[in-house]
């Protein structure tokens, strides 16, 4: 046994003492206390496997990880004999990787501690799951700044794993501030590190119109320059980019409220030119630009889901717009009602394009009784709201704006580990219509310069709850606190601006000192 | 002539009638008013070149330059059949690449505006002027999101241009916040965009002693945890990576203050257990460690400098400390004397390793005239400083507080482009004593999380003025204020988080809007 050995052994021991280092922390794990030694040339094998990744996203993900566990240093050591970790064996069930809600994200991943030729071995129903796993395993490298090898500690490891929730989302808002393509990547990116798998695209909102909808070809000139804007091949390369990490993206069209910037374009959408909002419910016209929306994205985003928004929306430009008011009359609606047909109107040629909806849970504060049975509700105002929607029988998403709006830089790591998307909710069927939860990066004070920072670390905290059993969370988020210094210490590695934890979101360190620390 | 080529006629007349929109602005530029479609297989070709790019440096500048100008949109457009812009050929006419000092880094670039296959062609004397002209190219190439291909306007251009300073630094320090491999490369990556040149590295300071040093391997146990350490390997990395990309490394090693940490690994190097800065001049192994250090230093630093600090030394602890005190006594010195010595030391071990010396002004300000003649002072106190140095024919780096210190979050993106080093310094050899400036990233309040838009866009304000002839920089910063903002937001494009202008440094935006209004 060599002296690097015997030190691994120790390092090991060190490791156990102090703790599984995953976050999010995995639903069942078993470990030893043998160190092994990363091989240079890390290899990849899919030996039994039925996915046969045509599509090459299995590789790329490989590449991708082993890429990240070497990026924070320069690996030149010299392994030892004994102990080396040769690559990962993949085993994939499913030949289909199609990615939507509620496919299989389950894996197990296994490292024995000894052997001729060490492989860890990772088996998954889907590949999404294989990818989940490669995001545990590069957890558990660590760089050895004595020996200059990548060693991996406390082997024989078995963990078993899958996410609590199907929905695990996080918003970004394109409209209050436009984001370019590679900050929008990187968003992605950091998001597989801790598992969520729903990037929220709030797209359009009352201040600009950036993206490019063909078969209405002026909307975007409701955007804020030339320049921030994104083509439908942009949108389409974001999805591509998400999907092939195993990130679903919900496309939002936001109405009838939040949609001024729709009538720099095709200014007959607004009830009138010096009250523009919401879209004019008298106009066929906005409903036939809703449809023509929706048919382009449907050719784009393909996740099940389209978010159709909905929230706080004021009818009173629709009350005392003459001709809207007159139709209003002619139809028997005062304004609650005309807000209620539009969401219902908009739920309609959404389904017609094959989409199930999301809408913000004003729509079912006003008429959840009416709202299509496909309806999701994305609660946003408060507590409270998830036990009402699943006991009148629809699905939910969390998102309660005092504990996960990231944007609320009083709202604390703490605050986003600990909020409970199943307060209150106890019967098992009750329990399956909250399909997950979502944390808000809304863009007013956001642009690509303090996005990262604000999302990350709290956005992890969140994760954390999202993805780990009920039963293995901690009730007190200081006994965690620790862990999660480590990943936003493992994000700053890996190029993400992750913020200190002490203070509000996105504060600057107060003082010199260790990552660990602060 | 195609419908596409007289949109791009019109696009390029819009171009020429709002200015040239470059950063940092080109000593000399002459253009025309066609529109040239860049091809989606850009080529580089180089000949005629006596270059032979052995190293790839210039191919791997080529392509990411072209991923650069291609990653903020999906170009899936068809190109016209005139117009084309197939390539570039770059021819250098010196065979050597190897980065220091005073190099030459002119370059021309000149774009034909028709031909049969339209090349540019860069000529330059080194491979780093044809890596600045890149750059320039970067910036000529917009987005059309009509025909969804990537432009040149404003062809012919025929640009010529070289610095007005040899030395155009960033100083960063890793000491008050250990900062990950992946975010320096982030620094250096944003550096070349504004063709900064010198990366100072303050590597060590009281708070910790990040890097390896071989000679005396305890000394990084003064790092703040085992993983916020730099290997040589590492330290060789970045060296490597910035060099590559035109850009130096200047080490720093602060003494004999600022060097608390050393003594977590070396206690002895403390005057005493309670009384650990400055380093024990009475003790000869203080010298003995920082020749190691710098011998260490030498095999991977082959800048033409090292920095040796020499700022703010409290001899308090040399005069309260008995052994120190005593030393002082038998050798005649007080502490200003001791301060002399020590840093007089420090210079002749720099000198044998083949450096030549960089020190904070605070040695020139007590004894200046006994400074070996061939060291730079680097001024940061405040203005008025450079005319002393070079009065007293010494080499002079600008950096005053006031101005240039991006850690002064009121300092203001004005304050940073009006800052002029050769205030009050008329006479040509005494203006040549100048070698340029640096903007200085101090790290109490910064790390990974907020490192980028605490530096940009204020850095390449002062890029501006280090690069640009005197005579085409703008006497009233608001006449740049707009094309800095389209540079900023084309940093935010190329994924680098460059904060508003508006407001102080990092600012979060206000308010919803555009990048270009922020």
């Amino acid at each position: 046994m060599s002296l690097v050995f015997l030190v691994g052994l120790l390092l090991g021991f060190f490791v156990v003492v102090n703790g599984i280092d995953l976050w999010p922390m995995p639903k069942a794990v078993r470990r030893g206390s043998q160190t092994l030694y990363v091989s240079k040339d890390f290899r990849l094998s899919m030996e039994g496997s039925k996915y046969s990744d045509g599509s090459g996203m299995l590789k790329e993900a490989f590449g991708r990880m082993v890429s990240l566990v070497e990026a924070a240093n320069t690996i030149d050591g010299n392994l030892p004999r004994y102990g080396v970790l040769a690559g990962l064996n993949i085993i994939v069930n499913s030949p289909d990787d199609e990615l939507n809600f509620g496919i299989d994200e389950s894996y197990k991943l296994s490292v024995p501690a000894s052997g001729n030729t060490i492989y860890g071995q990772i088996e998954a129903q889907t590949v999404f799951g294989a990818l989940h796993a490669l995001q545990t395993f590069s957890q558990l490298c660590h760089f050895n700044f004595t020996t200059k090898v990548l060693e991996l500690h406390a082997a024989p490891w078995t963990i078993f794993d899958l996410p609590r929730f199907p929905y695990r989302g996080l918003l970004i808002d394109t409209s209050r501030h436009y984001l370019p393509l590679p900050i929008i990547k990187g968003v992605i990116d950091a998001m597989t590190y801790s598992k969520l798998n729903v990037l929220h695209w709030h797209i359009v909102d009352e201040q600009s119109f950036p993206i490019e909808v063909p078969s209405y070809p002026k909307l975007w000139n409701g955007a804020y320059s030339n320049s921030e804007r994104y083509t439908m091949a942009d949108a389409l390369e974001i999805v591509k980019y998400a999907e092939k990490r195993g990130v679903n993206v919900l496309a939002e069209i936001d109405v009838p409220g939040h949609a001024r910037s729709w009538g720099v374009g095709y200014p007959s959408l607004w009830p009138s030119s010096n009250c523009q909002e919401p879209l004019d419910v008298s106009n066929e016209f906005s409903f036939k630009v809703l449809d023509g929306i929706l048919s382009d994205f449907s050719k784009v985003f393909k996740f099940k889901f389209v978010h159709l928004g909905g929230d706080e929306v004021n009818t009173g430009c629709w009350t005392r717009t003459p001709h809207v008011k007159e139709w209003l009359h002619k139809h028997h609606m005062n304004g609650s009602d005309a807000y209620r047909f539009f969401v219902l109107q908009a739920q309609k040629i959404a389904l017609s394009h094959g989409y199930d909806i999301i809408n913000w849970e004003e729509t079912f504060n006003h008429f959840g009784d009416k709202l299509n049975p496909k309806t999701v509700v994305h609660n946003w105002l408060g507590g409270g709201v998830a036990q009402r929607v699943v006991a009148a029988g629809l699905r939910c998403i969390v998102s309660n704006q005092d504990k996960w709006y990231l944007d609320h830089l009083d709202a604390t790591w703490e605050g986003f580990y600990m909020n409970e998307p199943l307060t209150n909710i106890s019967k098992p069927e009750e329990q399956k219509l909250v399909i997950g939860g979502e944390v808000c990066m809304w863009g007013e004070h956001i642009d690509a310069s303090d996005i990262e920072q604000t999302i990350w670390p709290r956005a992890a905290a969140a994760a954390e709850r999202l993805w780990t059993p009920l039963g293995r969370l901690a009730k007190d988020p200081n006994r965690v606190a620790a862990r999660l210094a480590r990943f936003r210490c493992l994000l700053n590695r890996r190029g993400v601006a992750a913020a200190p934890m002490v203070g509000f979101g996105r504060q600057a360190p107060t003082e010199p000192g260790s990552c660990l620390l602060q």
